[in-house]
């Protein structure tokens, strides 16, 4: 398909029911339609307000001709896929579509002032970088493609709903008809580890089966070239908490007896990189599996970002080891998400904490198992002296060890890459080489996690990725938001996904 | 003066005006007397309340023969000290009794249900330890000793001022009559760390020569036995923050690249000790004034508090290298209050964050000079290739420095030090040691802090500390409580005291 029919595709979405009549052209009936989405709370532990998501994005299906249905889990509160299919008569292939509609917790305090997760607002440019609120989503026109929508989901990946729906309706529209059976599967639960995909996945075994899934998530580089991914990185959480004397004590009067938990912390922390940010756990990198070669291949010609993004992130010199950014996220990680003890700045006391808190994000390289991972980890913090606990400890456990952790696994799941060589994999490769005259990049692994190994061990599935929204998103943390344009070149993209034969 | 005597001072105490005629016996005026001091708000910030309790104070003085009047700083809104002096014709020496009578901020939705900071309530016990209120204190008359008066300021420090001007009460009912010159001189900032203390010392100066200050300030150790405190340390606070990318970056995209600034901040922290706790910041301890014969002496008599601390508290192994628990006190200590860096618990998310936080508390030996301790971190802290700032960085400062700290500096003060062979001091000693048959306890030094060091700048001045509530006292917390017998021992305690040659 040619980039300059399909960049015009969008135009075309004209007779989509329930979009609002007070749109004043297409485009912005889409954008109050996907405003409307993102006011949902989608925070995945808030069921209640879960389901009013995939209830919305059901409607928004069968506005598209698709027969949608919620799919659910086995176990009780878990969060429904949101599925449905349109099929081709005759097709022998199918590929499925998936993204997720569950977002990441939001802490409503560190969001920048006028911004809130859930009122999807405009803005003109990042607000780190100096953008300014054009006004709520929901009642404004669009005058500017380079506008963003502020909202937790905006761009991960409430917007791999919106543009997969989109491209589908606007191949249909337009009169397009696919080659392949179209399927659609939009997750609930993603942002919690998937916890019970598995289970939907075998529990839904029958109609699952297909050739091909392609997942709508995740960030385009920053340079703006375009990107079929191969890989995704495993990911499991770990918090840690250690433990001080069972009251907070004075500073002074207890200063240099008692044992102060964010030292131990600190320090046990400490010990786990080296001065090159190399993690020091024994075996943390002894079950990688090597790249293949056509994968050394594909990395070579990764244009390598990571100059322009120490420009920009104020970063004078990163980590890794001046190893290319695209080799490094193919190797497991560890990493601190947040540290607590005490109280900083004006709630600050002169006191010795009780306790202080880590959270860790180890994620995991092909090769490694969550499990594996975390034992690694916890057989490093037994030799630094800790008895390890999953609960508080008791009077007579601190009486008796010198050290003491808790340690609380989250659920995680394995790394997935794809082979290179699939032919229906470079299929994808090529529909999207049609909408951009630039070289479409093969990248083995990405850096972030979805559980896409799941799909592989339950379904015998293989994935492909079509990352599709601006990299400067704020992914994960406060001021989450999508680029408008980055929206309609999505939905060109994943339209010429949908026409592969 | 004998104990048998001195225990029955307060007996004597029947003609002191204004201290209510509804009370049943003289121990019941005090108290009530005690009570309605009590009942004025005392928070330090609170200055048409601090001045209330000025006026009573002097109230109390003038009723005990003693001439009282306000002293005044220069800056406006400095809360004035209550000072009063009792001379006496051909005494050559003269000894300043303090205390403060301001408190610590309340936060009153933390005390016990029925409790109130200014609503001064008898107490079985500390309701902690499954106290029950008996009732408002104004009105009620005391049938236990062990009794508790819940309120702000009733044991720090307001317990000073009642104690001193009861002890001089009790002299001069019983006719006896001081050798010394008895200054009063009640503070009204302490809390507020005596932001003002040396210009109204400075500006009192030619009224303020003495030969002994005697703080009355602070509890007695949990054993129960007796002390004379010869000094404390000194106090700063230094805030740390290390930066890292502008913006909190997706952990899986830039993990393995983008350096974290918890690890960074947590590798520093955990530099500064070694393995048992010793600061390894080059110098630490180089200045620290060793301890003469005669306080090593005193410090090998004080019982060591640690087994049945670490007992209560939980802790298997203290710190200090199994040093004594009062060694440790006389050293400086480098201590964490706080440390934050993204979030911990439900608020964690997969993030890199972009800034971590530190708040460290650095108390001070004698010879240690504020600057001096935070120079030896800050010089510590840059050749852990940090470039130190006094504020957030630029563009241009993220771009040249791969390592970049603020640090944030307090106002501090030193610590203070008595000889132990001062003639008046050791008077001291002797006169606590009639009212006791146990041994007085010399205390090189206490762990916690006071500006002392100020008396001994401004107006040369040595000082000695001579603590009387009881230890279980909730100071600088809720439900803050005395136990009526402390003030009745502590009137003899002084009354010893105020009889010294």
């Amino acid at each position: 398909m040619h980039r300059g029919k399909t960049a015009r595709l969008w135009a075309l979405l004209l007779g989509i029911a329930a979009l609002g009549s007070a749109a004043a052209t297409p485009r912005d009936a889409l954008i109050q339609e996907y405003c409307r989405l993102l006011a949902l709370p989608n925070v995945g532990t808030d069921k209640a307000h879960v389901r009013e998501n995939a209830e919305f994005i059901a409607g928004m299906m069968r506005a598209r001709g698709i027969d949608a249905t919620l799919l659910e889990g086995d176990t009780a509160d878990t969060n429904p896929v949101v599925y449905g299919e349109a099929n081709v008569p005759g097709a022998t292939r199918t590929v499925v579509f998936y993204a997720h509609y569950d977002g990441q917790p939001v802490n409503p305090a560190r969001w920048a002032a006028g911004l809130e997760p859930f009122t999807p607002t405009l803005i003109t440019a990042p607000v780190e970088q100096g953008g300014t609120i054009v006004g709520p989503c929901l009642g404004t026109a669009i005058t500017s493609p380079t506008w963003r929508i502020a909202a937790r989901g905006a761009a991960d990946d409430k917007a791999g709903v919106m543009t997969i729906l989109n491209a589908y309706a606007a191949l249909r529209e337009a009169g397009r008809r696919p080659r392949v059976n179209l399927h659609f599967f939009f997750e609930g639960e993603e942002e919690q580890g998937s916890v019970h995909l598995a289970e939907i996945l075998a529990k839904h075994r029958a109609r699952l089966g297909s050739d091909l899934w392609v997942v709508v998530d995740g960030p385009r580089p920053a340079p703006g070239y375009k990107v079929v991914e191969f890989g995704v990185r495993g990911d499991i959480n770990v918090g840690l908490v250690v433990f001080g004397a069972k009251r907070p004590l004075h500073s002074g009067n207890y200063g240099n007896w008692a044992p102060n938990p964010a030292l131990r912390l600190a320090t046990l922390l400490a010990g786990m990189k080296d001065g090159a940010d190399h993690v020091t756990i024994p075996g943390f990198y002894d079950d990688v599996v090597p790249l293949s070669d056509s994968e050394r291949a594909a990395l070579e010609k990764v244009p390598d970002p990571g100059a322009q993004l120490a420009l920009e992130l104020g970063i004078a010199h990163p980590d890794g080891g001046g190893r290319p950014f695209a080799e490094l996220l193919t190797l497991p990680t560890l990493n601190i998400n947040g540290i607590r003890s005490g109280d900083v700045g004006a709630a600050a006391s002169n006191q010795i904490p009780t306790r202080a808190e880590a959270v860790l994000d180890l994620r995991l390289a092909k090769g490694n198992t969550a499990a594996g991972q975390v034992q690694k980890l916890v057989r490093y913090i037994e030799s630094q002296g800790y008895h390890v606990l999953d609960r508080d400890p008791t009077d007579a456990e601190r009486r008796r060890y010198e050290r003491l952790i808790r340690v609380d696994v989250g659920a995680g799941y394995d790394a997935q890459r794809t082979s290179m060589d699939l032919p229906i994999a470079r299929a994808v490769v090529t529909a999207v080489q049609t909408t951009t005259p630039e070289p479409v990049v093969k990248v083995v692994s990405v850096g972030g996690s979805l559980p896409l190994i799941v799909f592989e061990r339950v379904l015998g599935a293989n994935v492909v990725t079509v990352p599709v929204v601006n990299y400067d998103n704020n992914q994960h943390a406060e001021n989450e938001n999508v680029r408008i344009d980055f929206l309609w070149d999505a939905i060109d993209t994943i339209a010429a996904v949908m026409s592969i034969r």
